[in-house]
């Protein structure tokens, strides 16, 4: 019977789990909505990963499991420092928990960090070992992978991608400055500015729309409407802008782009491009490769798999 | 008889030489004005390192060479990948030569990541393992410590924190972008500042001087003069920004500033600080101490020597 590893994605929708082999191959997946307390999210993680036992026991023995989630982690003692998107989280040693229920050693790491992890082994840049891995989603995430090895910071912070200046005298942000490319670049952001620039372009069919969403001015982006284009140009043109700043100051191999808005990829990659060639210095601009994420869904999973694997060897 | 250590911080103006012991003490130094030829360049590194030998010989011998210099350097194979600022060294093998005329291991090393090493090695962040390095002169560089390791890039161009754009649609700077950190609180950029905006300060005693440097902005703050207090400001401000998403992505426990424009300190780290802590996420902003290098002059020799000493105990 060979070795499985048990992998979750919390994210504040939904928890995704999955049962992964020591290649990558991902044999079951589950998924619930997040619950909202600490003792429900908890029992959910708990429930999924009975479930998924249950349907691999045929394949082999869960020996080990891996959390992502959208926190800064205490990587050494397995507890959640802050987590501002699931606040009922704060300060809770999470990993002792399950392990004392599931009977399991238990991992956390970062949900952003996780998906860089995911990609650089089995996704769009695993034959890099210098990475940026970028999440345009509701907000903007980030990981960082250096020589191989996960940038954690020496709290647990690092990757905050999406709260680098832009705009010094920018729009406002949740996390207090302003300016921040998550104004910007993120499908939160998107949608703003298409209601923000709307007057200026009366025939748009998203004028005067109720309920956008990002993937509403990405389908009529790609219809040719002109006020959607011009509002990914714009998230195209910061987010080229920041990762200029990121390649002069770490001269990646690669740049990986993932989450829900990364589907708009045709709409915005080409501006980014072009800026970041114009933003960063010749040698490392042409140096770096700015590429779409493969895994999908499925990053942050195989990337706390990855290093629950990678536990294992060492411990063997 | 001891090891010595020959170390050259190789500048635009000056070659600045001296020899340091296992321990880090400066036993001699000596300087020369920096020649124009590649040859007389080299020969000029010879020269002092005879005058170095020459007046150390009594404490004991000289067994490696180490040389700082301002270029992408191919850390792996001793030759110099470009030098903007010394464009005969481009592509130049110096190690080889110098090696050969020396009779001397010889490496190479980025001057802004030599500064780095040096102060973490002996200087104002030596307690810390993450560390971003600023030099604050004509331009502004930058080294990165992370996980005491000198992060160096892929192609050995990284630590460019000079050209993080700061204001999308700033000032253009030389490197082909606009907007850079480098056009705003860089020594050249004080003074540019300052004559921009004298009309709005008539009376500045600096409004209508020829020849302006930065030293005389900062004299000028130093005594009360709103416009260079005002120029001081700008360049505070915007090096909070650059420092601010730093902080976001990479976490790290210091930022040490050096370089001549780190003499105007009082009049621009109160803004820097308060900036920095606007623009990052509370718990890396608050865990970062932002300080002011302590080896002045000495920060490249020293960094270099540290990297020798290394490859000594390596080898033994």
């Amino acid at each position: 019977m060979q070795q499985l590893i048990l992998a979750a994605d919390l994210g504040g929708t939904n928890v995704r789990m999955a049962v992964v082999s020591p290649d990558g191959t991902i044999h079951f997946r589950a998924r619930r909505a997040t619950p909202t307390a600490r003792q429900g999210i908890v029992d959910a993680l708990v429930g999924l990963a009975s479930e998924c036992r249950k349907a691999t026991e045929h394949l082999g023995r869960v020996v080990s499991f891996g959390v992502a989630l959208p926190a800064v982690v205490d990587f050494a003692s397995g507890a959640v420092s802050s987590a501002p998107n699931l606040p009922e989280l704060d300060g809770f040693a999470i990993s002792g928990e399950l392990s004392a229920r599931l009977g399991l050693p238990v991992l956390l790491e970062n949900d952003a960090t996780a998906a860089a992890i995911g990609e650089h082994w089995l996704g769009a840049s695993r034959e890099f070992k210098n990475i940026i891995h970028i999440t345009l989603g509701t907000g903007v995430g980030g990981g960082l992978i250096l020589n191989g090895e996960p940038l954690r910071g020496v709290d647990g912070t690092a990757g905050e991608v999406g709260h680098i200046c832009v705009e010094p005298f920018g729009h406002p942000c949740g996390c207090g400055s302003v300016g921040c490319l998550e104004q910007y670049s993120s499908g939160s952001a998107v949608v703003r500015m298409a209601v923000e620039r709307s007057a200026e372009f009366p025939t748009s069919r998203l004028t005067r729309r109720e309920g956008l969403t990002a993937y509403d001015v990405y389908k009529a982006a790609a219809e040719g409407d002109e006020l959607a284009i011009e509002v990914f140009r714009t998230m195209g043109f910061y987010l080229g802008i920041a990762l200029g700043g990121l390649v002069n100051v770490l001269n990646p191999e690669a740049i990986t782009v993932g989450g829900g808005v990364a589907n708009g990829w045709d709409m915005f990659h080409e501006t980014t491009y072009r800026e970041l060639q114009y933003r960063a210095f010749q040698r490392p601009a042409e140096r770096v490769k700015l590429v779409r994420a493969s895994l999908g869904d499925d990053a942050g999973t195989l990337g706390v798999a990855c290093l629950a694997i990678k536990d294992l060897a060492k411990a063997a």
